[in-house]
């Protein structure tokens, strides 16, 4: 399996939020943004690993730091920051767009881990990720340092 | 306002994932089962609060500890534990349930804090916790060291 | 096959009631409510029989008491009443909550009767009810009535 | 108000299932096609009222006599029966269609009542039925025996 | 294949829009009618056609001549006018009807192509069409100019 | 109101299809995809005009050049090219990601034009395109000839 750059996976999607995904007072459910969050994650995930059964396996803690509202679009940007085998983190960031107001904010930042299986649902590795400017290896440290600090808390480590 | 026990806003859903909730593999995605979280979380919250527009604030990490598949219900258990002025922290047990094994088993456990707000937006009081058990004075215990954690983490402690 | 007791295949769901579900004016659909207690029945049922293909037969004459709004939980409540061979009925009870009076009234009640298919789409017996309680053998008794007047009345008794 | 003919409020509608419309055996679920028959009784109710809000007061108790599958189309079929003062009868014929044998069956007919809301939800009139053939006045018939008999059923009357 | 007239394959089918099918500002999206057209034209081809995979391959031009809104019922006519082997032409017109006015206007009409493929993928020739009228002859004759003029623009004729 | 350029409007989206999206078959059917496209060309529009109700227009012949399946991503690609006082082209490539194979391949372009509307429903002017490369001149041109010609075939020209 040839080595991928995070490049090569980063997804970015655009979503326009309805009634549906709302509160009655117009406020986008949290629960909401975090599907649409775990839905790009995973689709990174899959074009990283061009193979097997993508499935997520945890979602880091994600603090919701302003209202989405109905008409407003939820922009989400998602890359691949740190690969451990079989397993990914997959950065996405959650921004939220008001079109009358032409402003674009910040929602929140999301780490999601993923895994991919074979047909017997058995972990198997994915591509290394080839890593070429300074900001990627940073990336990748501070996604190793957050991989060992869930696997210490979730004593596997 | 007067106090409320936690048993006067526990809800449970029980949920049939379908094949529009799981990846061509038949997994149910992360993000069904976080937005299904979130929805349940969110009664207890309004249940509690009894008054007032509850958003939610954060979700903690959540660990997917095995897979569910199109074809099992999703059965959910919200409580709260904790309340801090307008916070509340709600406590989701996901169970997933398999009918031709007759085999119930914990997914995860999501920890889900929510505010309440008043019509301009603003952080508004809701009634406190009357706990009576010693398990519920334990979970108030914990829910305030994981808010606490949560509140320092976030640097706004 | 070892008989079970209701208790075995109780199930509840709790649904916030959201702008797809209702027409303009905020009143919910009645088939919304429908499909709903179609899907706690066939879970109860599905539970109880433990195996094969669960259809829905019947649903009998609902009535609803009182109309159900846009940011209204549905509050269902499911349990197996009687069994004859591969027919099962199921007692859905239908709630309404209004959070912000605090309120939870009766909707409905719903019969739904169900049968159980092996592969070839053939009907397949079921485990018999274990009734331990008077009100259980109350139950029992009425479901029987209510199952004899429905084959009475489509002309297959 | 003028009284309008059933043939000015008739609807049919056709609907192709899918994936979520059915458990994972393929058997489209019984509440599904109560949500269709519900939603367009309320077009018939709606056309003929040609005012106020259409609530579903009953539906009369439906028998699948059919299994329905995905890929199947449902072809639904309304047409008013009775109007009493504010509420309405409306008779819907349910049938599937299976496109690669070129057969449609006959599923099922439902009978739902609809009642008109002004805006304070209190029940307000409708057009009178302006029946012309023998068959119209015989459905006529029909429907007022049933709406008395789900009156005294209901204990109103 | 025995031929087929243009009334075997008719559908209709009656939608009617809700808050997820529009934008903030209550109009419903262009591509929520197209969705509409293109479901209905598929059943009509599939009908025509009897067996095979059902796809579309093109859709013309569709202009929204005028707004349609929440709460109104979408009603769209679908025949098949033209087929070429393995291609069909199915013209799809789009009335909106406001119950509160009792009025029913044009939004648009939609000219879909679909083509039958085999289980390989590969185009299989789908029944002729039966021609009576001078109306159908009509429509044929203006199904094969457009069919044409479609090849043409895109250079495969 | 200021000029805007191309670039400040573009907007990409990435759309994982499920079941729900396409036959049974798994073919993705083609009024999925005119929705996503309806959609974004609506988001594109909306940013370019910074305020008004923005309703689609006209959504121009639209090639399936290859069909998409379950489990593929559908990625859209849209920008504006060109603006005449209240009405907007924009230009939507749809590719389709083949996660297993790697491959994405092109499978149609769309013109979609719409018009910014104001609150008594009225056309309302849009900025102007400020156009800097040769590229964006070119797609000015061409979309102004399309324009032309699709008032000329309405016969408003």
């Amino acid at each position: 399996m040839k080595a991928k750059s995070p490049d090569e996976s980063r997804a970015e999607t655009t979503v326009l939020m309805m009634p549906p995904d709302a509160n009655p007072m117009g406020n986008v459910f949290g629960g909401v943004i975090l599907k649409h969050v775990d839905l790009i994650a995973g689709i990174v995930a899959k074009r990283h690993a061009g193979h097997g059964n993508i499935v997520t396996a945890t979602m880091d803690r994600m603090t919701f730091m302003r209202p989405v509202f109905i008409g407003n679009a939820l922009v989400l940007s998602a890359r691949i920051n740190y690969v451990r085998r079989s397993s990914m983190e997959v950065e996405v960031t959650v921004d939220s767009e008001n079109f009358d107001e032409g402003a674009r904010v910040r929602t929140g930042t999301a780490f999601v881990t993923l895994v991919a299986l074979d047909k017997r649902g058995k972990a198997t590795e994915v591509p290394q990720l080839l890593l070429k400017t300074k900001e990627e290896n940073k990336r990748f440290e501070d996604g190793k340092k957050r991989m060992e600090r869930r696997l210490h808390e979730a004593g596997k480590l």
